[in-house]
């Protein structure tokens, strides 16, 4: 990497209130409270938040031992083995490696861990662990370059991505996912078709399975940890796209369309389907079948399209499994809220209870420029539903290239809907750090409220901008209310009445004080 | 008014690609597409929005013509009268006028139109019609003015919020709120409470119902068209909060928990409430019957406190409606997805039908600055159940008092909550945007995505950021994919090479072209 004078400055240094700890070796975000407790949390990212460490660009982040010689965690789960990935993450998500190993093994959990990706640090997707998100970036012909890349990755790790995909289209492609790999600590994705599709001039027919192919073989070796192949999309399926609203929006899926039709021949991705099972397994690299049918709009939700593109995932899903490689299914995409559900039903049906993987889904088409919003509502339900990985929607969805403020906007929107899924799932642990965050906004702890949440520095921002002074961090009211019309003041005086009434209550030999009511 | 030297500047003219139109007297926002068509929208925005309008926020708006001596909506409803309320509304809804009288006389939905504030323009509330959203605006004792609320209220109006709540607890709050009610082209609400509350001084103790009843009747006077009161909150009501994580988080809650507790009485609201119905009887007055003893945090969602409230408002809304009297039930506050649905159906077991007003409800504690998008999700699934007005929450909630931006963002973010919930009821009509919105997208007519969209300014300004050009606008592509990957662009391609298929296909005698694949 050293050749190239990109010079990438990123941000570093501790998330405001807390520390990085190591607990058995797994870094956790502790955050520190001014009662003297403290919430540890999961914690995305990397050495950057540690004090202690020495960030190198150049050199790239630290390596983990790897074994790359026993095959892939699906394979390694399968014969019992508990990989030192499994135990890792055991530690990380709070359950134990057995878990971690039994559904990786039945294939409802995924641990995207590339070989040659040693510098990221090991975790799990799957529906039994806690939800996680994924957040795009690259860039493209018409904007951004490698420094704002590298810049938007640490950045989206340090609010709380789990995995990024390195969507770049545009120029240094492979430069720029060095520079990512190297740096990333959460596995990286890749849509490999479209740097194919660079190297034919970018013209979909001139497409072949030997550059795709090579495509693949050189990003493994770099060290990807999951690609999107659209391989659902088949010659037949595409007539029933004709009548869509939207067609085809899937980029890749678009692409393949394109091929298909030119030549009148089955996709190269679904003919050569058992070949890229056996070069991805070498890696460990993961599948994530790509759902270049998804619906663009809520018209087109749930169509014979989409479905169709689904029941041959799941028979793609069986054929990788059989090569030992993980995989995990791309969803939707524009979906109203009542079509929802039966995505996931379907998806755990037809491929095995694969792990889902869900772009939103945007609940409705009509805000643009909020589709991190639309699809955050899309995606805190279908993540409840099952789904294990969000897919991050940024504000600048449908209108341009996200900036490092989109994506901060778009990672917080979905860490706000994975967090609202783990709570409405039980998710052990989910719920103490709202029970922590809402006994602090109880007893009027301003700073432990900003740092046991999701954004603290914007948190404080919003309080100061009307009360700014050091005091008010202490005081018992806000300005939205002001100092008479607090509701948890006046709560504390109620609370305190109760128990006067209490001691009343017990001096006077416990008779019944409260008069007698009818509703 | 003239006395008071405020002059409030307000935004007025038309929404982005937009006009005014009346259909039979009805005002709608015409959204004019490049392509010739038109599409006609709900408008809540009033006069405003109308090149042709003078505004003169001295004079306020022009006043139609009210109805006084044949008692309420409710009333008439049950005499089996149409008023002109109700034909107003049907022709806004998209609905039978029938179908509204019937729904207001059976209680399942509501019209809040005081006699005494003819400047609005009628709208219902009720499972049966759009969600509606209600904007809080108001000063506090730490924050802003009249000028700013005034502007803040056309501001939300613009951005499609249904009712204003006036919650003022600052400084001149009569004189607030006449500038609002007499330029707000929407029903407004207001919790009196506050207001007496500041004539004692700020002392809950100090309370009387006398004072709370001339406070009242001046709201009453001066055209408040609907009320929140909180009569469940009663003394044997207050021990279930004291193991609560965050007590009694409503201010009028708390309130008349202090209240009670200081005098250990029953509240003067449920001991009065006969009286209370008869005063807002004869300006036909909606109750919104307060929850307060909402959940303030996840911890404390659909606990007894809350569903015991909640039944006492059942009993109230029997004895509102006896008097003819309009009701409406506010609903949570904080609660986990999985929760959401109980509320609305315990609401509409307990209270007949009584149309919901929710606030949010938020899906997590955890993200200060974004609760907006917390609460957006759970105000999504708690209206697809059957919450008919959503009351909006913005990223300042917990922290300060909102701004204009915060006014906008969180209007936005419910419209995007309402509307998602539209779809997911199939509310008719309702689909017709997304469709249009989408075309314009798949046929890359820029300008008619951003004049379709809930926000066009910033649409298009986010376009603007990478794409400034006049030619971006009609481009076959945007700078998140660049112009080779833009899979809209292939996706037309792709239609017309099936297309070319399909001529070639009935040239050659209807022969099957596709190739046998076997899955």
């Amino acid at each position: 990497m050293t050749d190239v004078s990109i010079a990438p400055a990123v941000t570093t240094g501790p998330i405001a209130g807390s520390t990085k700890v190591y607990r058995n070796g797994v870094p956790v975000r502790r955050v520190h409270l001014t009662n003297g407790e403290h919430l540890d949390l999961y914690d995305t990212s990397g050495p950057y938040t540690d004090e202690e460490a020495v960030i190198d660009l150049d050199a790239g982040l630290p390596r983990r031992e790897v074994i790359r010689d026993r095959g892939t965690q699906l394979q390694r789960a399968r014969t019992g083995e508990v990989t030192p990935e499994m135990s890792f993450i055991a530690e990380r998500e709070g359950v134990s490696a057995e878990l971690v190993r039994d559904e990786v093994a039945r294939g409802r959990a995924v641990i995207p861990a590339n070989h040659n990706h040693p510098e990221a640090e090991p975790m799990v997707i799957g529906k039994a662990f806690a939800v996680k998100v994924n957040a795009n970036i690259g860039n493209s012909a018409v904007s951004s370059s490698i420094a704002e890349e590298v810049d938007k990755m640490v950045w989206a790790t340090r609010w709380g991505a789990d995995t990024i995909m390195d969507l770049s289209t545009g120029r240094d492609i492979h430069q720029t996912r060095e520079w990512i790999l190297r740096n990333s600590p959460v596995p990286v994705g890749t849509v490999p078709m479209y740097q194919a599709l660079e190297r034919v001039g970018g013209d979909p027919v001139q497409l072949t399975w030997e550059v795709y192919r090579d495509t693949v073989i050189e990003q493994c070796e770099q060290g990807v940890d999951y690609m999107t192949v659209h391989a659902g999309v088949l010659l037949r399926h595409i007539p029933l796209t004709v009548n869509r609203v939207t067609g085809i929006v899937s980029r890749g899926g678009s692409i393949m369309a394109a091929w298909c039709l030119a030549h009148h021949r089955e996709s190269f991705l679904y003919t050569h389907f058992d070949e890229l099972c056996d070069i991805l397994a070498r890696y460990d690299v993961t599948f994530s079948l790509g759902d270049g049918l998804r619906p663009g709009s809520i018209a087109d939700a749930n169509d014979a399209a989409q479905f169709a593109e689904l029941r041959t995932l799941g028979g793609l899903t069986r054929v990788a499994k059989s090569h030992g490689v993980q995989v995990m299914i791309e969803g939707p995409g524009h979906v109203p809220m009542h079509k929802i559900v039966e995505n996931v039903r379907l998806e755990e049906e037809l491929c095995d209870e694969a792990p889902f993987y869900t772009l939103g889904p945007l609940a409705t088409d009509i805000a643009p420029a909020y589709d991190h919003i639309t699809s955050a509502i899309g995606a805190a339900i279908i993540a409840q539903a099952g789904t294990a990985m969000l897919c991050y929607v940024t504000p600048k969805e449908h209108l341009g290239l996200p900036n490092r403020k989109d994506v901060k906007d778009g990672v917080i929107a979905y860490k706000i809907a994975a967090h609202a899924a783990d709570l409405a799932k039980g998710h052990p642990g989910a719920q103490a750090r709202d029970d922590a965050l809402s006994r602090a906004r109880f007893e009027f702890r301003w700073e432990d409220q900003f740092h046991l949440s999701l954004d603290p520095d914007t948190a404080r921002e919003f309080h100061d901008e009307t009360l700014p002074a050091a005091p008010a961090k202490t005081a018992h009211f806000c300005s939205m209310c002001g100092p008479k019309f607090c509701s948890m003041r006046i709560s504390h005086e109620v609370q305190e009445a109760m128990a006067q009434k209490s001691r009343e209550f017990a001096e006077q030999g416990n008779q019944v004080y409260l008069p007698v009511v009818t509703t």
